[in-house]
């Protein structure tokens, strides 16, 4: 796969304690927060204004006021209402459940909180409760249009911006309870939102786009958006069925087969391991693997 | 159930578009936001601040700007990180899954948005996709001071305040996919929480009171805290043991048998109906319910 960097895209980033976006230029960062934060002090602000071409263009000649080799990553969406996943959305992976049901007709849902994600280069970390921390490469919308009931021909007029996550679990503890997979998909920075953000601007962007996981450099998941079990239209369009979308709203659109779990035996993540999710278009986030420090 | 009222009691409403809060005095509210909204926008900020009892004291002797009567009240949080809920808490709950599952040793969570709740008073909507409208009279804890792996015998020290929570759900869209249960208790305004949030002061507010809810006057839940299968400690340190909670995050524990998915045939809510969730020490939590207007 030939990553080509997307242009425009923004990231989040850490400085002096604080959050802060900005726009990638060249090899720097044009720090967004230092200029317009007091109008927009997050990108889910700028986006409910409707105002992302506007800073785009205004910030493109602007110099650069970081590097970006170094830059503390943060997620690109710090504030969002909603962090939404979608669960089984890839050819075999409902018969990765061996549990003898038909794919569903609806898609699985289940919320992430903000702190269970870490941002581009920043390590995903393995709890002391809990050695089976495997990877879910995955594609990110992020909502740009409020929305409720939204038909799907309308659905892609919604999303503001993609992203990529990893969108990391701690295997036993999905299954700990009756129901629900909570508690797995919440460990704090167990997963990962990055490296940016990449302004939505045509299906062609989504479409057919390759998404690929590495471990190691090892190829792990390799798919393709087309064969996804519930379109990109069909989960915006579902989702805001119940819940009206908001501007920053991320919604994680599911993982192709081949986790770590699906091998025999499993394959968990250990410290010093190295994962990578690509996808055409929008790069890769990497991150390694560090065990909590107590 | 004689229900006396909890003193202090403090609100969220809405006047003029806003979201706000403030101390009932007698018949009246004392508009917080008006007099501390630019140092604490949001009851949580408060919070966060450990300026709760400051602000009580504060407001105390201060005249009521708006009646109690007609208030159009708001959640009594509106803005926290984490609205968490506890499934299967109760005795013979876990009976009336009949799946043939023995009770789990470990709580079942699934995440609600705050768009899913309206506050006391208003209505429950019941959307044209379902007619499956159930309730689920709760109590609910609010997290004062941030933490993780909390331990049980300091979790209490983390509750700011105490509320209550009718957990609406559409019982249809509960099995709508494979696992998880978000879209069934996703609905905008599905829920509701309030009427108000109660400092909490000791044990003795929460360890045996009664918790009941009634449908159109008659009792359909009725049982005892002292018989949660998972205690209000238990569910702090558990939950805090994969995700840091913070000041504002809102927890719901759980629900007695009784709700209408246990009648055979069903019980639905529908139009007219009238439901109260009430428990000693924290009043009564009433809400209509209405057909959605689209």
């Amino acid at each position: 796969m030939t990553i080509a960097l997307p242009s425009p895209r923004l990231v989040g980033f850490h400085k002096d304690g604080q959050r802060r976006y900005g726009l990638v230029n060249g090899d720097g960062v044009v720090d967004l927060s230092a200029r317009f934060g007091a109008r927009w002090p997050t990108l889910s602000r700028v986006l409910a204004d409707g105002a992302l071409s506007r800073l785009v263009d205004e910030a493109a000649g602007l110099p650069a006021d970081l590097a970006l080799d170094g830059l503390s990553f943060d997620l690109p969406v710090t504030d969002a209402d909603k962090y939404i996943c979608v669960g089984v959305n890839f050819p075999d992976r409902n018969e990765e459940y061996k549990d003898g049901q038909a794919a569903p007709s609806n898609p699985s849902l289940f919320v992430r909180f903000s702190s269970s994600f870490t941002g581009h280069t920043a390590p995903l970390i393995r709890p002391p409760e809990s050695h089976q921390l495997d990877y879910e490469g995955e594609i990110v919308i992020v909502i740009g249009k409020p929305g409720r009931r939204i038909a799907e021909r309308d659905a892609l007029s919604h999303i503001a911006g993609l992203s990529l996550a990893n969108e990391g679990t701690l295997r036993d503890w999905v299954r700990h309870a009756k129901f629900n997979v909570t508690q797995g998909k919440n460990f704090d920075r167990s997963g990962s939102l990055g490296p940016w953000f990449v302004p939505f601007t045509s299906e062609a962007q989504i479409a057919d786009i390759a998404l690929e996981t590495r471990v190691n450099g090892e190829l792990r998941q390799s798919d393709r958006t087309s064969r996804m079990i519930f379109s990109f239209r069909k989960i915006i369009a579902y989702i805001s069925t119940f819940a009206t979308l908001l501007p920053g709203d991320v919604i994680l659109t599911g993982t192709p087969t081949g986790a770590g779990a699906r091998f025999d035996p499993p394959i968990w993540l250990k410290p010093g391991d190295v994962i990578e999710v690509s996808a055409d278009g929008l790069g890769t986030l990497t991150n390694p693997v560090a065990d909590e420090v107590i």
